[in-house]
């Protein structure tokens, strides 16, 4: 199964990506300048065959998203295995985001950018009842995904117990958790859990949280997108893990 | 001028909104619930035709975006002016979001969320070469659009110079910036610029500054999205306005 990779930061990560198949690239007349000469290059030292195809043919080929004259057919994406990304999480400060049903494609992709962003070592996702890292979620990645291990899990809540065995704390975020994730030592090996949109986290995914963690909300309508609730989480984690400046910088003006 | 909102909680949003003219709604067959019923019930109370169609007719209406079998006609946004969001900012601590620039509807709408539940107390765009607060807009916001006051500006540099005369201090966040967001005391009257998707902030708004913060970074695709980028910011305020608990709750396990 082959899927389509379309515009010219996605297509060049995909490129420069280790363990993707480009089978082919197809480009538009008149599309040029150096992102373009790099896609070139890469894809003759990798002996990947160019096409040059109507724009038109393209919209239809990547049904109308902006593909900017570039799409690249590629092999499946190359999942990881849950212990893999274990296996890579060895140092004493490590951050893994587990997605619990997560749908929209625009969100798995923010959040994987976003985890990349982070320094997460890994996002492993449901395999069913959940968006798969298809070509809408690379592009909404702006190409993190082919950076970042991404694996797939039948049993989340297994899974879980998988990483705690490992040393993970696990922490869920939970619009009605009474404790504050600004009030909250995080843990310096995290498994952050972002619930679905709109449904947050099944029960039996709860129950395996070591502690559930509200973002504190001013507004009246008072719920945050989950790929904005997943970043807010996870750069709380890199701020907590920071080296601390000697002092923090007073405002005192320009 | 009229719009269309769609879905469940956006149409809900919208006929609770103050200022908004809901000018007709129209429901699928077989819709129901208690949101449904709360909706025909606002409509009644305010006087609103509201019209059955068929749920093939709401798609074409809609475009195909997912309306849940609800669909608002309202009148145009009322977007309030930059002197009205002014004149409400007099407490100690304020938050504005000004946007240089972000084109993508669903980048904006989702900063509107972040926003409103952030704390915000309004949001201002430029009039051109921006997106506008459109029926997407509205619904990728969820609803917060509808209870957060947006300003159109046609000279964003000067509308800040009009902040700082109201002694707000202008913060921009931009990738190459040497100075962290979290090395930096905020302060607590805050106008928060944030640039448009790939382009980031022009330079006369980069000019009008007082500070400029980057959001560390330890990937190796090392860019955010926009309403990510907003989203980290807005709530480090947040953050850092807290009243701080007795102490932050230390990582002791459950």
């Amino acid at each position: 199964m082959t899927d389509l990779v379309g515009g010219i930061n996605p297509v060049l990560e995909a490129l420069r990506a280790r363990g993707r198949a480009v089978q082919r690239i197809y480009l538009a007349p008149g599309r040029s300048g150096a992102a373009v000469n790099e896609i070139l290059t890469l894809a003759a030292d990798r002996k990947i065959k160019v096409e040059r195809v109507e724009r038109s043919r393209l919209d239809r080929l990547f049904q109308g998203r902006g593909h900017q004259g570039v799409v690249a057919r590629v092999g499946p994406y190359p999942y990881f295995q849950v212990e893999e990304i274990l296996a890579e999480a060895q140092s004493e400060e490590e951050l893994i985001l587990l997605l619990d049903g997560v749908q929209d494609p625009m969100n798995l992709g923010s959040l994987l950018r976003s985890a990349e962003a982070a320094g997460a070592c890994g996002v492993i996702i449901p395999r069913e009842r959940a968006a798969p890292v298809s070509a809408a979620a690379l592009k909404a990645s702006a190409g993190a995904a082919e950076h970042l291990p991404v694996a797939r899990t039948v049993n989340l809540a297994r899974t879980l117990d998988q990483l705690k065995k490992k040393g993970f704390w696990i922490i869920g975020t939970e619009a009605e958790a009474g404790d504050s994730l600004y009030d909250q030592d995080l843990p310096p090996k995290m498994g952050l859990v972002i619930g679905g949109e709109g449904k947050g986290l099944r029960r039996l995914t709860r129950e395996k949280c070591d502690r559930l963690l509200s973002i504190p909300m001013k507004g009246r309508v008072s719920s945050l997108n989950a790929a904005v609730a997943g970043a807010l989480a996870m750069f709380e984690f890199v701020r907590q893990r920071r080296r601390p400046e000697a002092e923090p910088s007073k405002f005192i003006g320009k």
